[in-house]
């Protein structure tokens, strides 16, 4: 689980994982802590023209963030049918008062991100039941 | 722009104000500042039976935060017919895949809290101009 935000370059600006367990914090999600270390690292409020590459299809929340963000692009590995904010659930980009619509990749390296993501909810549900 | 939580006996466990121009953070909405601080305050990652009051109707952002933050009751001021996501919008809590859904009663005081947001946006506006 883990997010990174790239220049218009492709040079690397921030990258973050999931720290909802690590911070005590439901918000921590990587994408929002990869946003906020961009744009404190840019010191600029605005991540426009940078592209975000995250595991996962971010939930609404995240999705949402973007928006206020003006993030560039969002890349995406598994979709999220239960949780997704992209392309399932409120498919956040597509309500008629967005302000702002990042350009969505998603479904890329698929398998390779599921396997990914089941392994880090596997290592999480051990170490919260050592 | 100010947000409140309190615990389920009313006593109040943290407030916040809209900081995304003091931090340069775009997710510096009150609501998730107020929630960060309580959940912190309270050393555990759940607000359940705890409210929030806030001064305008959540965003997609936050109102998906409280469903993370499985906040128990959220009450608004004024309502935000472009920038809502809770009765406008992507209606986050009506949602079917919405997995937490906190009371909401909106619409108190609605002029007085429209009156409190028209001097906020004027106060931010003078600051930036001057």
């Amino acid at each position: 689980m883990g997010a990174v935000v790239l220049a218009p370059d492709g040079r690397e600006i921030a990258r973050a994982s999931n720290e909802v367990e690590a911070r005590q914090d439901p918000s921590a999600h990587a994408e929002i802590l990869a946003m906020r270390a961009a744009t404190a690292a840019l010191g600029t409020r605005s991540l426009a023209g940078c592209t975000l590459v995250v595991t996962l299809e971010p939930c609404p929340m995240c999705a949402s963030a973007m928006v206020h963000f003006r993030l560039g692009k969002v890349i995406f590995g598994a979709y999220d049918p239960k949780g997704g904010g992209v392309d399932h659930g409120p498919r956040i980009f597509e309500q008629p008062a967005c302000l702002h619509r990042p350009e969505v990749i998603g479904g890329v390296c698929e398998q390779e991100n599921a396997r990914i993501l089941r392994d880090f909810f596997i290592t999480l549900r051990e170490t919260r039941d050592s």
